[in-house]
């Protein structure tokens, strides 16, 4: 019945997140003659939170957010050096190499020819793209969906666009909030395989329990089930 | 013989440029202590060129770009508060109310019960998003293609997706580099309608003839072709 399985990119195919990690730990590092580094963490994500709205997802908003705080909590006195920096780290993580999670290779080859595969992920549409170039897993996937927001309406139309009734579509990601419930709650199915961080913005306390999801840890035992 | 009208979106559908020459025009100001107004243009031009490869198209890339001159042009001491200021430049055209192109609304309602319309642009995903829906076109359009480059390539891919061949395909935009020159060379059909500024990276010197090029002056003769 399953026709379609989507995949989300960041920590699901290829790892992310523990460069924006790094780069943060730099960050607080930078600023910690101002303040103590886990109250810069948190005024980066209150900033970070703020823009989304205006920003969207992704690495250059990520830099942008980390300059409009250190500018803040410094009082206006951060030295240039500092703001220069702050855009090296981004810079770094724009030209880092794609880094495959183990297994995905294999699960893609065995699901390609029995489903349509998707990729539908959120951040910077040049750079979500490049990554997906270096990834070397392009030609597994049937579409790509590049999406400022991965919220109900969100996937909604998606499912639209792909021609397939809810109960046919199964979203995989590693995170509950933007891969897993907006897609429970429009009658698809949602695989969770959690990554070893996750940014705080997209964290849920939530128990699952559900018909149509299922919790995994690793990648590989989506065979089991589809 | 056509069945796909595409259209470009910025300059095109609704102004744009002049936010970005506005934005420019107050940053060349900031730093004119620093080096003459259009010595700084042209550095910052310099700049956004070098990034296009790592930051893509829009306006968080200018935002960027604009920090990283000024550190350079004067010599890292830009003071914090010229840095609030750019930022800020930036967030107000993010913020712009969308105002439309005479003739648009006319001309997609004379179209869209005998094309398949599409709208077809670069610039940031989320940016781009926002403005199509203040601009109340969005139900004209069957397909909405946020793009991270307008060429040959990305053109060939789009037409595909469409499931049409190259000559039943038109580009409609102000920008001969990125609408009209490689859908020409793809063998589609290019409609040229030229906006009163011109970002300096869009420019291009040269005279078209080709059976399959029309220059326009307003948005309204198209109408006159298909």
């Amino acid at each position: 019945m399953l026709k379609v399985i989507a995949f989300d990119a960041d920590d699901t195919l290829w790892h992310n997140e523990a460069f924006f990690q790094e780069a943060e730990r730099k960050f607080c590092v930078l600023l910690e003659n101002y303040l103590p580094q886990h109250t810069v963490a948190r005024e980066l994500l209150q900033t970070e939170i703020k823009n989304i709205e205006l920003y969207g997802y992704g690495i250059k908003a990520f830099m942008l957010s980390m300059i409009e705080t250190a500018i803040r909590i410094t009082d206006k006195s951060i030295p240039n050096e500092a703001i220069e920096k702050i855009i090296d780290f981004g810079q770094e993580i724009l030209q880092k190499p794609v880094d495959l999670i183990d297994g995905v290779d294999h699960v893609l080859q065995q699901l390609k020819s029995r489903y349509r595969l998707v990729m539908a992920t959120k951040g910077d549409l040049l750079d979500q793209e490049r990554k997906l170039k270096k990834s070397g897993l392009e030609h597994y996937f049937h579409h790509i969906e590049i999406m400022s927001e991965k919220k109900e309406p969100d996937f909604k139309k998606l499912i639209r666009h792909l021609d397939i009734s809810p109960d046919q579509f199964a979203m995989v990601g590693n995170s509950l909030k933007s891969d897993v419930i907006p897609v429970l709650n429009l009658g698809g199915y949602g695989f969770h395989i959690p990554y070893h961080v996750t940014w705080a913005h997209e964290r849920v306390e939530s128990e699952i329990n559900h018909d149509r999801f299922k919790q995994l840890s690793t990648i590989h035992e989506i065979l089991n089930y589809v």
